[in-house]
């Protein structure tokens, strides 16, 4: 086969599938946009840890001001791209749509630029709880510079409020570049309330519709997720509105927990030990854990297993 | 100690141990050079979601012509190293072995390119296979743009092309960098059929000798692996044909279950519940789940655990 | 609201904060320095398999001394960075504080040069443990080039010889990056002996006290952790001096086990089965597996759950 041969059939296969390809005029926003426009955010919020050395109370407003009229227009390109693939303004002439996609563009990106400072304020607090709930963590900087549970929820708060915006795509884009760099996959979609925390973190998952209190704290491994039953008889998957679990405030959840089912609450101030699977709820206040599993032991003379404990 | 000796002991160390240190003629295939590689093979399989932007029918040939030569062309380098580093032809005088190398690595190039379609429309049910099976995804062009579950298998396919025309090393690097990115870790010899979606997936190991149907879904933390013996009496592991388990079609396996043996067979349309360890056969149709555990609550009043449930 | 009353809300957060914005004369330690360091390192280690090719005895002293000069310069940099945030001099005029900063990162800097060697006999062995334990890995350069368990056990090593000497921060960040493309989260104060091998690796969490003799294994999602209790009643965590369970020689830990607790300890030769948890020592030579898990059965005809096995 030529190779001329093989382009030519790779060609055919575009045409023949119809998708996984991506020929249109309006262009898609671009991952390497995103990640970027991540990187710049988080030297807005963290300043002095990254970028830039040697800033004070003096040149801060310069930085900063530099940095967020650089954003804002990145942010409005990708956020239009966005918008172009979304429904809304569908009923309308290309033109005219082309103008209100446009225009609600740059009123989402100055929506999203004003909850910046609020943003702020939310994970100066998740710092602190990094600082709290960790004994192997030595300060504030050291939880900055290298918490892995810090670096995804920074990106989940502000994928959260672009969520709420209604932006499209972009939300995911960043939840899933934290779970690349973390193993924490939080959908952009959940609700986190203040001192959040995650130790290690490798392997979480939190759902689009949980809901997490104040003071909350999740290990590696930590499952909060949606019911697990067999397809309805239609065979379709159970689509609800709340299919991710509550975590009331200052719960923790140990390594490898698995708590499940949109009406499971966990009430405040309980503690879910390691391994625990769990699809009901629990009174506030609840301790629990799982039994002592039994165990067997090879014995070494006789090569069997016997059943111990 | 003076920078000098610090050198000469490093030098030494590289003399005694031998291994570790790579002082040979014929140049490993480059990390950078297979990242690279599958870049340009992703920019060929999903155009228009990354590289470039404003493709269309009648400038795709051009574009995908250009991407393919230079992919050939570097691909055929990469091979050849490769090659140069197994035991083809070690029984030729190194002149002619280079030779048959190269000639070898031209046309094992060739093979691999002409899968590329197919490739292509096995990824394109891949991509139809996760809107399918997750409720929180919105398009097709989320789950090309931000699933790694498909990422994961998209280097997979293409490692596994590789694998099955006896390249050495690169399937691996290929399978590691994708490991890396996604937390999933697929042996480029893993068999896998049409429409497989993988949701989260941090966590999940798929063996080298394991065989998956078509339709069948894995979740984050999903271990289809070898069964866990002690060591035989010469005290080396057990290596055989077939290590890892069969998932016939249709089969569901969710969040951190652990599948075992290479003589486990997961039948039709079965559904794995979250946190099963099994290591036997199921039949098909065999819906399972873990016994709600035994959990065990601390009273408030008296601080004593008591059993529950 | 202006686009300056934006930039203005962003500043007066800086300020009110007071954490979580670095505004100091003394800069802190770049990740990306940090991060171009264990580069420098790795080639250095690992001289032929990435950085440069056609590297033989002849010239390797000549690439390796430059290489080593280079690191040299760079690390004194980063290591007094370092320092100025301890506690070191913390007692002295800032002029002779930074002097005898200045002194320490040298003289630091050196010791840890002089160790590389002995650094480079462990790795070496690392890679024989990895080539020896894995079925599936066909050479010693397979394992160097696409293992991320030795490229977390590489890293951790370079960082537990800066834990060593006292250096802050600095360790902390190199794990976290080992953590990040590995899944792969070692705390550098652990202690791990020769021949040290981690297969697949996501999800592995080794803590700060925890002591591993060698030849010992872990797969991926194995927790050596602090025991989970309730806080104490002065609503702190307990900080004990060693809060990590010891596994002695030619243990061996499968898949997503936990073992939990500083005076646990794994006695020498034992076998810990996939997924189970432990919180008290084994005798050395114990070979111990979870039960084998009751799971229930949907029946097909009456869509009830029957108890099997």
């Amino acid at each position: 086969m030529q190779i001329s041969d093989i382009i030519g059939d790779i060609v055919s296969s575009y045409n023949e599938t119809g998708t996984t390809r991506y020929f249109d005029n309006s262009p898609l926003p671009q991952l390497s946009a995103v990640t970027e426009m991540i990187d710049e955010l988080k030297g807005i919020i963290y300043p002095g840890y990254r970028n830039l050395e040697a800033l004070h109370s003096a040149n801060i407003e310069v930085y900063v001001g530099a940095a967020v009229e650089h954003l804002a227009e990145k942010l409005t390109d990708i956020i239009e791209r966005a918008f172009t693939h979304s429904e809304f303004f569908n009923d309308l002439p290309p033109a005219e749509r082309r103008q209100e996609i446009k225009s609600l563009a740059e009123e989402t990106t100055q929506t999203f630029l004003c909850r910046i400072s609020g943003i702020r304020r939310m994970l100066a607090k998740d710092v602190e709880a990094a600082y709290a709930g960790d004994p192997a963590c030595k300060s504030l900087d050291e939880a900055v510079l290298c918490y892995p549970g810090l670096e995804a929820v920074t990106v989940h708060r502000l994928a959260h409020a672009l969520h709420l915006l209604h932006v499209p795509m972009i939300p995911r884009m960043m939840s899933e570049y934290a779970h690349s760099k973390t193993g924490i996959d939080i959908h952009p979609g959940a609700s986190i309330g203040e001192y959040f925390f995650i130790d290690h973190g490798t392997g979480v998952v939190v759902g689009e519709t949980a809901f997490i209190g104040n003071w909350v704290k999740l290990y590696q491994g930590v499952t909060l997720g949606a019911v697990s039953f067999p397809k309805d008889e239609a065979g379709e998957l159970i689509r609800s509105t709340k299919r991710h679990p509550t975590l009331e405030d200052n719960v923790v959840v140990y390594a490898n927990a698995t708590i499940l089912g949109g009406k499971t609450v966990i009430g405040k101030g309980s503690v879910v030990g390691s391994s625990v699977w769990l699809t009901h709820s629990l009174p506030a206040g609840t301790t629990i854990m799982i039994e002592k599993p039994n165990l067997k032991v090879r014995n070494a003379q006789t090569g069997e297993y016997d059943w111990i404990i």
